[in-house]
């Protein structure tokens, strides 16, 4: 079907022969045996989704609301994919399909929504997934920001795979992938377009080959993998801390930022534990595995700056840094650079809306 | 966590502090194994998903824009489970599981918000499934308009079930499953504050369980299943037409509609034909099995005012309609009321946008 309409209309949400437009400009590019059916939902056999004896399932699912829309290192189809992705990652699964929901504002121009749908297409080439089955749906004029996209996502974990917050333990060692903010600093360049060295971009990579690569070297001892998202690395290590019943300690002068990252951060404002990232997780391994690990993730092309950060504290050492199991808080504490020690708490305000 | 709030702010979203209380206001409605392990993904098994030998997977994702929030019969929560699980329930599926992405205006009462989470845990109990994963996300204020819900499924169709808009047949019995346009007329009233008589509430429901009925008794003569949303029954018979390479007869007088739907769609410029449906839907059947079908779809609660409204063609009947398998329009006819007969076209503007 030709295309004839150069900007998004009501009439692309009806139903109709308009909506079909919409459907074959996602076709062209995602179009698959699954999509092609173009059937209310995919149907899918355990052979598609390479199942085997004892395989269990991941299912998660994401919005991405990201301004602006596009940003160096990527933009918000790349970030729907790879964001999807690495939270199925996280469990140990392999991502396999991927459902896509978008929701356009009246007017959105179809030259954007051809370039998004491209970037979609590529980065699920990249991650090995497929889009299984997705909606569209046209809102008017100033009730949605351009374009809102959800992607749902379903990955196969292998028999023996065992990831959590919960399985955390004392001992473990904590590894960082990668410099922490960049995609955080990025978006935030981007958005107030700051007069700052533009040589910050996104981080925003599939990390599924980096899990299984710390999975296979780990021999069971990963316990915990968890990417750093809204929140940061705070976030991250209070709500596995919580899940988990431990307490962490970071290392500040361990922990990887660019120069670049941090001074951004110095002049913003921001704390550069609570920034974004979208290709960057933190792993707890067991002690006598972590180095095996951090050499397995090193090896990956997105953790190859990867670094040993901090390690889950022993009840033995909570009164040495003024924690107690009995206090909800502080979950973290981090040493500092100058030699101190704070607490590290989960973000409370909003500093950076919209960063994914 | 206590709530301290009582409108959603930009803070909501940043993955902090502020964001748990988003999560603990679904958590305390919707709370279950999968959704309280709070890990990046849910954790499902075969069993979880009530596999068997030879089972597959039903796959499917929709986005809920729907304005007015509350209308008479649903609102957009009670929508965000039926629509979900009807487009599972098309493929012969169970529904089991769903995700659950919000996108939130900030200003939004939290009271609306918790009016909602409650309408989601009702329809997800009466309809059987289970909320595992979800996200939420703050945008601006007029970056969105009150709450957007994304919601994914998963189904289970047990071996055997074949069900698609291919598979339909010439000689197929079309059967509708209940007076149509309900819902599109019950929003339209709602969102515009028209002064016609309210008796009219929206039909959004589950439709599991008469898929399942009529399944058992068509014996594999159940060929095709659709629901009727955007676009209506018009929209559904062409896009079956197409799929399946076949032509289309509907009888107008056979068509179920009430008087009030009637009488709205002539005083609305309405083709009652084109409006959306959240709990109906049309079936395919082979002509021997139709009576079984209809019997036992008119047994359920959901479809107990199910009709035959027409056939699919057989190729020598094409000329007598005026039809030809090399012209790709139109895909569907109507014999009217007055004897005449008239194309039946897939709607190709918008007269009631975010009908869900």
């Amino acid at each position: 079907m030709a295309r004839v309409s150069k900007t998004v209309t009501l009439a692309h949400g009806s139903g109709g022969t308009k909506t079909r437009e919409l459907v074959e400009l996602f076709r062209a590019k995602l179009g698959n045996v699954y999509l092609n059916a173009l059937d209310d939902s995919a149907l899918l056999t355990p052979d598609d989704l390479g199942m085997e004896e004892g395989s269990r399932f991941a299912f998660t699912t994401d919005s991405f609301t990201v301004a602006p829309l596009f940003f160096p290192g990527g933009d918000i189809g790349k970030l729907a994919i790879n964001g999807t992705v690495n939270d199925l990652a996280c469990l140990g699964a392999i991502p396999r399909f991927l459902s896509l929901g978008v929701i356009i504002e009246e007017g959105f121009p179809f030259t954007d929504l051809e370039r998004i749908a491209a970037s979609i297409a590529e980065a699920a080439r990249i991650a090995g997934v497929q889009i299984a089955c997705g909606d569209s749906k046209v809102v008017g004029h100033g009730q949605a920001d351009g374009i809102f996209i959800n992607t749902s996502g379903i990955g196969v974990i292998a028999p023996g795979v065992e990831l959590g917050a919960a399985r955390a333990q004392p001992g473990d060692t904590l590894i960082v992938t990668g410099p922490l903010g960049e995609h955080a600093i990025t978006i935030a360049i981007a958005r107030d377009k700051l007069p700052m060295q533009a040589d910050i971009k996104s981080d925003c990579a599939p990390l599924t080959q980096l899990v299984q690569a710390a999975l296979a070297a780990g021999e069971g001892g990963l316990h915990t993998v968890r990417d750093l998202t809204r929140g940061g690395l705070a976030a991250a290590v209070c709500e596995i801390a919580e899940s988990s019943g431990t307490r962490v300690l970071l290392n500040e002068p361990a922990v990887p930022v660019s120069a670049a990252v941090r001074g951004a951060s110095d002049l913003l404002g921001f704390d550069f534990l609570e920034l974004a990232n979208e290709g960057r997780m933190v792993l707890f391994v067991a002690p006598d595995k972590a180095e095996g690990v951090l050499n397995a993730v090193r090896a990956t092309a997105e953790g190859c700056e990867s670094a040993i950060v901090g390690r889950v504290l022993g009840a033995d050492e909570y009164t040495k840094y003024d924690l107690s199991p009995d206090r909800a808080r502080p979950l973290a504490v981090m040493t500092t650079e100058v030699g101190g020690v704070r607490a590290v708490e989960p973000p409370s305000g909003e500093l950076l809306p919209r960063i994914c």
